[in-house]
């Protein structure tokens, strides 16, 4: 049985922000990025873009519908800005299982992310303030 | 003469805490990654610890001295956050000229970093709420 969450890479970093396309744009003409098109994902409450970097890639969303996840963040932070980061486990069950005496969980069981994987966030004061999501991502 | 700032990888996700030596042991028995030794850099205003994952590595920051660049941030944040992601060019200066128009730096000129390349600060309010510091990494 494995002792941690055993992670491996870093998927993506989130960041938070109040106009996708406005966000996308200046990433993409400052960082020269490759950038997507913006895809609405209602089940998730986001419009998400992804900025493609070469080893990782960050996640610009914006709110969408209510309830948005990203809400109530972009209420203290209207800007915008770095909402969660998320790690790659080969099984999340596994590691939900070796870490759950160390951190709180956000839900008892996966939830399909916007990936289509399965995932599940740690409480943010479990991790020195980082609000954490391990996603599901079978190795090739 | 490159039009943007030409970014490559993501060098690292800083993340600014108050003890690091707690946050360490919490993200290696969590985690399972690789962690360094803790690293007091004077010159830096912090004391960092390395967490490396397969793709790209976390920096744990704690203040060391005054005029820490993480203290106001932990001020604010008490139990810990993201405070700067790192993204890497190949050539600092360059990326400079190229983005100075759609961002302000917070230097003039490129400084020496804390892994001894030159750096540069891209203001927050101008990068969607996220600070950012450009890296200059030569490519092998």
């Amino acid at each position: 049985m494995q002792s941690t969450a055993a992670v491996t890479r870093l998927n993506h970093l989130a960041i938070a922000v109040p106009d996708v396309r406005a966000a996308a744009a200046q990433y993409q003409a400052v960082l020269g990025a490759r950038v997507s098109e913006p895809q609405a994902l209602p089940e998730h409450g986001v419009t998400v873009v992804f900025v493609q970097l070469e080893n990782t890639k960050l996640e610009l969303l914006e709110p969408l519908g209510e309830a948005s996840p990203v809400a109530k963040f972009l209420e203290k932070n209207p800007a915008g800005g770095m909402h969660h980061m998320c790690l790659e486990v080969c099984n999340v069950k596994a590691s939900m299982a070796a870490v759950s005496e160390r951190v709180r969980l956000l839900s008892s069981e996966p939830k399909i992310g916007a990936h289509g994987n399965p995932v599940v966030f740690m409480h943010p004061k479990d991790m020195v303030g980082v609000l954490t999501e391990l996603e599901e991502v079978p190795r090739s």
